[in-house]
């Protein structure tokens, strides 16, 4: 018992982190039924959120609904969480790439589905849902990126702002497409959205639901780079050996640098500085630190 | 009594967003003086704020004191807080152009009223009295716009920077004179600004005192685009213009999101997050998404 | 005793301003041991940290340990922390300009002072050491300048996240270089990097480990400009230059302009708007103000 208490004091700070890192953003004490929602969701089926977790360390995740451009079904958002989970007890992950089969993105949730739960209390529970899921993708300690092939429309656009990055094919279009559903976006694509491209460019983005193009998107910031191929195989391709180039290296210091990035945008400083030196010391003095300096030595 | 009991509970999530909307940066509990402050004010007469609403859902705000350049005299100050409260009641509203008369924009404070009120608690007031009525002027749910014709100089350069976008006529200037009078903003103007352009480029703006012309603006991102025209009512035709292309659709939608992107400019990610989600379910279920719904149902 | 308690009120507002800058981020209540750390760090020595105060109102501080391209030793932490102190008292400053000797920045830590304190706890101590010293540089009311001349690498690479502004020479490069060394920043140049480039543009930087020179640099935003000497005197003297374009006025002004951008980069809107509020009271009315408005009037 004395073990325990004392392996649960060293373990705290750590802890700490990854517990922050899992709290949900939503749970009883904000009206949300998650039980209920599921449920819900449960009778909207159709389609599939596939996961692909490869040698290199970097993860391959797929909206698979080609019926509707992958929009999403209740049972595509509740597979979606379930992969986010999965993705979370990934020890070796790395990186991850979100894209969409058949060659487009996600153009938002099924409308058969959104018709079915117009009221309001359903709404905020999907939207809470959703946002619990979201929260928790973009804080991942994976370096993540949306490929975006055809059209990313509505929540997927708001998917592709929970990735760390974005890369667009040729011809491909995200667009915020709210507006002319008289909506606004649910899924926290708003708020993350100001957070990429600054509060001016989210305001015309979502006010003007204009389709932005990847020559655009580069130009706001809403892409890091347009890709050679538009096809799917190639598109593919290129975003892993883009992603590859920073997930280089061992799992434990790259899944170290997204965290201490996740801190500095989402903390105000000195909280950030705080997670920052945390961080900093999982990695201090650890297997890839001691073999770094044992290599710095030898060459000496 | 129990009706009025029950509606009170229902609209208690609206309620609050609105609460936090209305509530002012600075009031008794900060050695606030209102009452004192507009009776100074008061003092110093001379020069108006016109306030004109456009079928369009446009509102027209323009500074007129011709004589200086439009500087504000202590009662223009009292009337802008006037038309902000206007600007708030007014529910079909969803953009608003501010402006100059006599084709300038505005030249800071009216020096009279500054040497009179230069002691150090007249001018305390009178600092929380324009950034109550500045930062209202921020968080209304219109998409605003400050057309810079002529100059913007000090606290009018300042006023700017209240607006979500800045449109420049060619040979305009906006200039933060400040250091120049032996001052630093004190109408929110540096911490707005910071938001606008970023830290370095607001101390560079700050602590050099420079013109910025509209090229440099742009460059910057303190301006969104200069205007082709450099007479009076042909710029306010293209501000119009401009703004429409953001403005266009049902005020519900267009005034939900400038709510969400206020929120996400302002508070920390999970707290903006929980705003998008209510300001989601204000739209959500509403007459215009059942409309674009039915419309989507048709074309079927 | 009666007017020490009246004078201790009326200062209560400038008063809380300097705490809070001089108010520590780590202390006794995070497990850091203060007069521990600097022991070990005495341990260490080598090189030094120069402070030159010059009459126009601009320090020169120098990182001096040309055997090791300006790597840091445990007592050039120690100095480090003895001339931000130096430079807190400095009333009459405005300005710093951090370069390093032998025309190169510098190279991090001296690697022989990592080995010894590469256990966790001292890691950590050093970290906070390191964190306390950086905030503190960061927050002098002081417009600082990097002047990167060839190498700024790991830590020497966070240092210059400290600094308001970075000006390169050519052919120099900056360098986030730690994940090579197994490690993550923790000098809190991961929380300044995010604020400084954006949390894209860091999240590269740092999982790349990419030297970056000065046109990407000044793309990035990472750098102001490119000076065009690059040898020791010259792109001092250059830096100089730039500067004085930015310092020129009373120390009362400049230094209050530096704080109301830092309130406006470090805290939420409406704890900035405050804070520039209380800076605003500091010199609206002082000596420059009236002298201001006195030259006015002659104008006239």
């Amino acid at each position: 018992m004395a073990v325990f208490l004392w392996k649960n004091l060293f373990q705290t700070t750590k802890g700490k982190i990854l517990q922050q890192r899992r709290a949900l953003l939503y749970n009883g004490a904000h009206e949300y039924d998650e039980e209920l929602i599921k449920k819900k969701l449960q009778q909207f089926a159709g389609g599939s959120v596939n996961l692909s977790k490869e040698h290199s360390g970097i993860g391959i995740l797929t909206l698979n609904n080609s019926r509707l451009m992958n929009a999403f079904t209740g049972t595509m958002m509740l597979e979606l969480q379930e992969r986010v989970t999965e993705l979370e007890n990934w020890k070796d992950g790395k990186g991850l790439i979100i894209c969409g089969a058949g060659n487009t993105f996600c153009s938002g949730s099924d409308l058969n589905a959104v018709k079915a739960i117009s009221n309001s209390q359903d709404g905020m529970n999907m939207c809470m849902f959703m946002q619990n899921t979201l929260t928790r993708l973009m804080r991942l300690p994976l370096i993540s990126v949306a490929l975006v092939q055809g059209k990313a429309l509505g929540g997927g656009a708001e998917l592709t702002t929970a990735c760390d990055f974005r890369l667009m094919t040729p011809g491909s279009e995200i667009r915020f497409v709210h507006k002319h559903m008289g909506l606004v976006p649910g899924w926290g694509g708003a708020a993350r959205l100001v957070r990429i491209v600054g509060s001016r460019a989210a305001l015309q983005l979502l006010s003007g639901a204009h389709g932005v193009d990847p020559e655009r998107a580069l130009h706001l910031g809403l892409s890091e780079g347009t890709l050679s191929s538009s096809d799917e195989t190639g598109s593919l391709e290129e975003a892993r050996a883009w992603l590859s180039q920073y997930t280089e290296g061992p799992a434990s210091v790259i899944r170290a640098v997204k965290k201490v990035v996740t801190a500095g945008r989402e903390l105000p400083l000195e909280a950030a500085l705080r997670t920052e030196k945390d961080v900093f010391g999982t990695v201090w003095g650890g297997p890839a630190n001691l073999e770094a300096l044992a290599r710095r030595q030898k060459h000496k």
